[in-house]
């Protein structure tokens, strides 16, 4: 039995005790993107419930060309007016850099990504990146709330990240 | 108060409970991919613990660029081998079309994205066109399981959706 199907289970005993459904529109407008991090459990770490707000997620939490496409779509199509911007302690993006790893998998499959892997050494100031990536885009018109956390995977607890 | 500030006095509330940290890689190796729509809290879903899988989310739950480089991270740093992808019922992506988004984003500022907006009309199918990315890509190389599945909103339950 893989895990898949160890889910799958989890998922019956989730749609015995269902009661939805909820509108499409995120009710709280809020756009949240973290990192994909197993230990980040974004609705519990912010309390969110669901139906409330969009929850973007990648490898870092960075901001590349597909998660303006996904803000555009949530502020554009679905009404998002804040976003909050969430990265980590211990964070494998903090272990390796682009060249070993594009390297890497050149070595073994012969092919080396077209795309980086937005690997980072400083957590902060990689928020920041992330943060002025999104200020300058020119598809994201609605915000009026952005701001960034750190959130230490030692306590729970998130850090804001200054930014201006 | 904005909504942030809600949820950051919620995360005081987390943090006080909080009993970490847990180690870096999932101890499931399971990478989740979904759609970021509010209404689909992918722990609660699927009864993730926090530790467990990595979760990626986008507006629709597809497969760009970025979410190859999020699976190469998972599987090549960080050891997940099974993926689930889930797309949802009643998703924003099967209301519009892309010349539409992208037209309206260049009246509106004056520039055409250069990116596809990813928009869809047939949910089992633009989750067999995710799960064929993934396949043939030649970034992703440790996947021993490999499912889409459709998330009902009405009923919680998750469908899967045949492909071979």
């Amino acid at each position: 039995m893989t895990v898949t199907d160890q889910y799958l289970k989890n998922n019956e005993e989730y749609a015995a005790r269902f009661t939805g459904p909820l509108p499409l529109p995120p009710s709280k407008h809020v756009a949240v993107l973290a990192c994909m991090d197993a230990r980040l459990d974004v609705y519990r770490v912010l309390g969110i419930q669901e139906g409330e707000s969009h929850v973007i997620r990648n490898a870092g939490g960075v901001v590349t060309h597909d998660e303006i496409r996904s803000l555009a779509i949530s502020q554009r199509l679905l009404g998002t007016t804040e976003i909050i911007l969430i990265h980590h302690t211990d964070c494998g993006m903090l272990t390796f850099t682009d060249d070993d790893f594009k390297k890497s998998i050149q070595d073994e499959v012969g092919i080396e990504p077209a795309w980086s892997a937005e690997a980072f050494s400083d957590l902060d100031e990689d928020v920041r990146q992330s943060l002025r990536r999104i200020r300058s885009s020119p598809f994201i018109t609605a915000t009026t709330s952005l701001r960034g956390f750190v959130f230490d995977v030692a306590t729970g607890k998130l850090a804001e990240v200054k930014f201006d």
